[in-house]
C-alpha cells in the first residue's frame, strides 16, 4: 500500500491523497460505509459502487462469530464472499467485545468474553485479532486495541494505553510471521492510538505506535460519549504528531460538520454507523436551506437537517424526500409519504431506500470535501 | 382495456394473448408478483421492470388500513405513489378481511371486523371495496366477495355463491357511478366465480356472474387448503364455461407445476405470495436435473427442487445459488453460503437477493410458458 498526498491545503490542515491498495486505489479523505456482517444494510455490492463508495467497513467480531473466519476464507475472502471487488478495511474485534459480549475478562494477553449470540466462552488476544483478519483477507487490518470509556480516570486511560501499545506490538509481531494465505500479502496495518482525553497519554501512545512503525494510525477512544469540543481539543494537538506520509483514520466519526472539521485538521479517513443507522430508524439527512432553523452548516454555506420520516407530518408529505440530491431514491421520486408508509408498515423496501440515501449523503459529502480541497475553498 | 388473442394450443386448452390496460400491454399468461402495501419485499419498482414483471398485485385491505386510500389518492394513484408505471391489480380486500382481520361478523350488505392493525371497527362492503379501489386507481379492479374455506358443507357454499352474486351486482353498479376521479376511468372490473368443489354451483356462480358481464372472470375459492387434483376437477368443467374472449384467472395458485396445468386448462393470469413469503423464509426455487429425487417436473424435461438455504450444508457451498438462473442475485455470483449466512445474520439484503432470485424463477417460467405455447410445444 503507498499513500501519496497529492495536495495540502493553504487554509488548514486538510490534504488530498490517494491510498493504493490490492483492491484498487482510494482518493482520500474518504468515509467507510459499514458493511458490519460482509453486508450493507439493504444494499448489494453493485449498489454500493453505484454510490460511489470506495472502499467498504467490515466487523471482524460479527465475521468471527457468524459464519465464522474460516467459512470466508474457504470462499475465498471476504471480497470474494460478498462480492465486492473494491478495498475493505476490518477492525480488529476489539470494540465490539467491548460494547456488545457479555462478562468480559480483561487479562494481560488478551479478553475473555462470552459471545452475544449464543454465549459460547471465547478469548480474543492480539494474534487472534491478526489472524482471523487474515483469514477474512481484508486490505486494512486493524490492531487490538483497549479502548477506555469516557469519562475515564487517569488510571485507567494509563492502563489502556500501556496495554494497547503491547498488544500493538504483539499484532505487529503476528503480521510478519509467514501469511497462512497470499489474500493477506498484502494487508497493511494500522496502530490505534488511546489516552481518552489526558494529552499526555494521548502523545505517549502515539509516540508508542509510530516507534513500532505502522502503515497508517488511526485516532481511536473518541465518539465515545465526550462533548465533541473535547474531540477536536485531542486532534488539535494529536495530528501534528503523526507522521505526515501516513494515513490518519479517526474511527466512528461522526455528524457531517465534525467529519468537516477533522478533514481541516488533517483526517483522512472516517467510518461511522450514523449513516447506515439513522436511515433504519427514520431518521434521513436532508439538504437545507441557510434559513431553517433547523439547518446545521457543514460547507460553507450548505446546509443540512435530519427528519424524523415517521412524524405524522409526512403522511401526506408528496415531495421528493429531497429535491436536491442526486441518490437513486430521490432520482427515482419517492416521495416522504411513500418512505413514512414503507417505515410504518416494516417492509424491506424501506431500509433499501433510506440507506441508499443517507449513504449518498456521506458519500457526496467526501466528495465535496475533495473537490473544495483542490479548489483551495477549504 | 381490450384482450386479444393471438394464439390458441393445438395441444391443450392453453392461449396466448395480450391485455391492453391504461398502463400498458401485458401478454398472457401471467403471473403477478404481490406489492402486498404497495412495496415487494426488498424490491424497488424499477427492479421489478427489470426481472421482466408486467404487472403486480396490491393488496386493498392493507393499503385501505394503512396510509389509507385517500392519502395513495392524493399521491396522484398508487402508480405514482409507488412509481410502478406499469399495470396494477387490486384485489377486493375481502380475502384479507376473512384471513387476517378479527372478529368478523357477515351481514347481507357486507362484512363489519376489527383491524388486525389497531382494533379499529370497519366495515367493507361491496361499494366501499369499489370505492377503495377507485381511489387507488388500479387497472384492474376485482369483486367483494365471500370465499368460502376448505371444506364447507354445501348450503355454506350455497350461501356463499348466493352473497358473491349480489355483491357482483353491486359492485357492477357502484363502478358504473360517475368516478370519483380520471385515473378510475378505465378501470376494468373482474367478477369471481366460488362454489367451492361443488360443480353445479360452481356453474351457477360462473353463469351469474357471466350475466353480469364482466370485464375478466377469476377462478376464488381454490388453493385454500383442498387437494390439488380438487381444484384441477374444478377447473376442468369450469374454464370451458367461462366466456372465450375475456381473461380468466385462477386466484392464490399456486407450485410452478400447478401454474403450467392450469394454463394447459386456458387459464391467463395467476398470483401467489409463494415466491415473494418462500423467498422470506429461506425456501429457494432451484433448477435441477431430472435425476435429482427430490426435482419437480413442470416443463417438459424441466425440474425443480425448493431448497430451505438456512440448512447446516450450505454453510460451506460456496456454488452459485443457482448457477443455472439468470437472476441477478445468480449473475451477481452470491453463493449458497453467503445467503445462508445473510439469512441467519438477519440481514435485510437476504430478503431482497432471495425475492429476486425467486420472483425471477417465476416470472421466467411464465416467458418459458408463453414461448412454448407459441411453438407449439404445449
Amino acid at each position: 500500500m503507498s499513500f501519496e498526498i497529492s495536495k495540502k491545503s493553504d487554509l488548514s490542515s486538510a490534504r488530498l491523497g490517494e491510498l493504493t491498495t490490492s483492491h484498487g486505489v482510494i482518493k482520500t479523505p474518504f468515509f467507510m460505509p459499514i458493511a458490519t456482517a460482509g453486508a450493507i444494510k439493504g444494499l448489494a455490492a453493485t449498489e454500493m459502487k453505484r454510490l460511489g463508495a470506495q472502499i467498504l467497513l467490515a466487523n471482524t467480531y460479527h465475521l468471527w462469530l457468524r459464519p465464522g473466519e474460516n467459512v470466508v476464507a474457504q470462499a475465498g475472502g471476504l471480497h470474494e464472499f460478498m462480492k465486492w471487488d473494491g478495498p475493505i478495511l476490518t477492525d480488529s474485534g476489539g470494540y465490539q467485545v467491548f460494547s456488545l459480549a457479555k462478562t468480559r475478562k480483561l487479562l494481560p494477553d488478551g479478553v475473555e468474553f462470552q459471545s452475544h449470540l449464543d454465549g459460547e466462552r471465547l478469548f480474543l488476544s492480539p494474534a487472534k485479532a491478526i489472524e482471523i483478519q487474515q483469514a477474512l483477507g481484508s486490505d486494512i487490518v486493524m490492531v487490538l486495541d483497549e479502548c477506555a470509556p469516557y469519562p475515564c480516570t487517569r488510571p485507567e486511560a494509563e492502563a489502556a494505553v500501556t496495554r494497547t501499545t503491547n498488544w500493538a506490538r504483539e499484532c505487529k509481531t503476528q503480521n510478519q510471521k509467514p501469511k497462512r494465505n497470499h489474500k493477506s500479502e498484502n494487508q497493511k496495518l494500522f496502530g490505534i492510538i488511546q489516552g481518552s482525553v489526558y494529552k499526555d497519554l494521548r502523545l505517549q501512545s502515539a509516540k508508542e505506535l509510530i516507534e513500532l512503525d505502522f502503515d497508517g494510525y488511526a485516532v481511536g477512544g473518541l465518539a465515545v460519549g465526550e462533548p465533541a469540543e473535547e474531540m477536536f481539543r485531542v486532534l488539535d494537538y494529536l495530528v501534528p504528531e503523526l507522521p505526515a506520509d501516513k494515513p490518519r483514520y479517526l474511527m466512528g466519526v461522526g455528524y457531517p460538520e465534525q467529519i468537516v472539521r477533522a478533514v481541516q485538521q488533517g483526517i483522512d479517513m472516517f467510518d461511522c454507523v450514523l449513516p447506515t443507522r439513522n436511515a433504519r430508524h427514520g431518521s434521513l439527512f436532508i439538504k437545507t436551506e441557510e434559513s431553517a432553523a433547523v439547518g446545521k452548516e457543514y460547507l460553507p454555506g450548505q446546509y443540512y437537517e435530519v427528519i424524523k420520516i415517521e412524524n405524522e407530518q409526512y403522511r401526506d408529505d408528496f415531495s421528493v424526500l429531497d429535491e436536491n440530491c442526486n441518490c437513486p431514491t430521490c432520482q427515482a421520486g419517492y416521495s416522504r409519504a411513500y418512505l413514512r408508509h414503507l417505515l410504518t408498515a416494516k417492509e424491506p423496501l424501506y431500509i433499501s431506500l433510506a440507506t441508499a440515501h443517507n449513504l449518498n449523503f456521506y458519500l457526496h459529502l467526501m466528495s465535496e470535501l475533495r473537490r473544495h480541497i483542490s479548489q483551495d475553498k477549504f
